[in-house]
């Protein structure tokens, strides 16, 4: 294929081939029919479209640019690492190490990548407002699809109660208006027998 | 399952359930490994991700902000209207009322519904400066991807030069630096025998 002369230019156009990937690196979250798992691509679309439809109720102060750009970038590292199973406690424990030197080699691909990948150490952080909003929205995608699907990964992955409310914690601070429902969809799917016993 | 008392905040719970529907809007173009046909939902994340890419290549005065909405957006219409493949000119007679009765459900689903219509429409109209960088994206994805893939759609759907010159003319301003570089791509491609012909 042929490409700009222009060094930075034509990197851009690597960074979108390479971006690609996030197409096939499935979760094990489903979409919300039920009917497969759902990738990257996918995932990290939704929760920026949900980035808009929530924003009323972000934290004071959140900058909607700034969400998107680490929603938009949150996951991409997982093209070189993997997708981690967020309850999977063996993975979670080289998940860092992992990460990191993909973000070495990918956010390196760009221009701007230095910026983007401050946003994405931010979220990681889970400390600023603006991270408190993206990674309730990335918590709350996965967490939607299970209370349609009958506990899907909380029930095939033996997750219990306190693992869940653990996860969703940073919901309380991030869509504080939420919490309730989030805190009474967690209680539906014990007393359902959708939730694991870990 | 639970929705919350506040009707706004439900709503934008529905929108989300909705928008899962992209995952399963199938487009004519195909990821970039050829393996097959991608959906609303991947096509709109790459696309933004893009934006972030190509950002020091947009027209001046670019407000990426807006573009990222526009991107996010774009395609919610097609959840009801389907896709219409590009090259499709029967199908894109009907493709204007299709898709506005589409936007008239959904996007009242939001509270700040009107602003983003707003966008998809200045999106659609590609005058303003936002709306050429962001359609260029648009048009630059599944370009990459037939050339990637020996024409793909172009070859399969019998897409001659002209037509794909005049698909991709917006990229001439919404992505100046990148302009000859389309060009030469296209050249390439009717050398190789991987346009069609119409």
């Amino acid at each position: 294929m042929i490409f700009p002369n222009d060094e930075n230019l034509a990197r851009a156009i690597e960074f979108t081939i390479e971006m690609d990937k996030m197409k096939s690196v499935f979760r094990r979250s489903s979409i919300f029919d039920g009917s497969r798992r759902e990738n990257d691509a996918e995932h990290s679309y939704h929760i920026a479209l949900m980035a808009l439809a929530f924003e009323k109720y972000a934290p004071e102060g959140v900058e909607l640019l700034r969400v998107l750009k680490m929603l938009l970038v949150h996951d991409i590292v997982e093209i070189d690492a993997g997708d981690t199973f967020a309850y999977d406690k063996a993975a979670n424990l080289t998940k860092k190490e992992r990460e990191a030197k993909a973000a070495d080699r990918l956010f390196a691909m760009l221009e701007n990548g230095a910026e983007l990948r401050a946003l994405w150490e931010e979220f990681d952080a889970m400390e600023t407002p603006d991270a408190l909003y993206a990674i309730s929205l990335d918590r709350l995608e996965p967490f939607l699809a299970n209370c349609l699907n009958k506990g899907d990964t909380w029930f095939a992955g033996g997750v219990g109660k306190e693992a869940i409310l653990k996860r969703m914690a940073p919901v309380e601070k991030g869509i504080p208006a939420l919490w309730e429902t989030v805190l009474a969809l967690i209680e539906e799917n014990v007393e359902n027998g959708f939730v694991g016993e870990k």
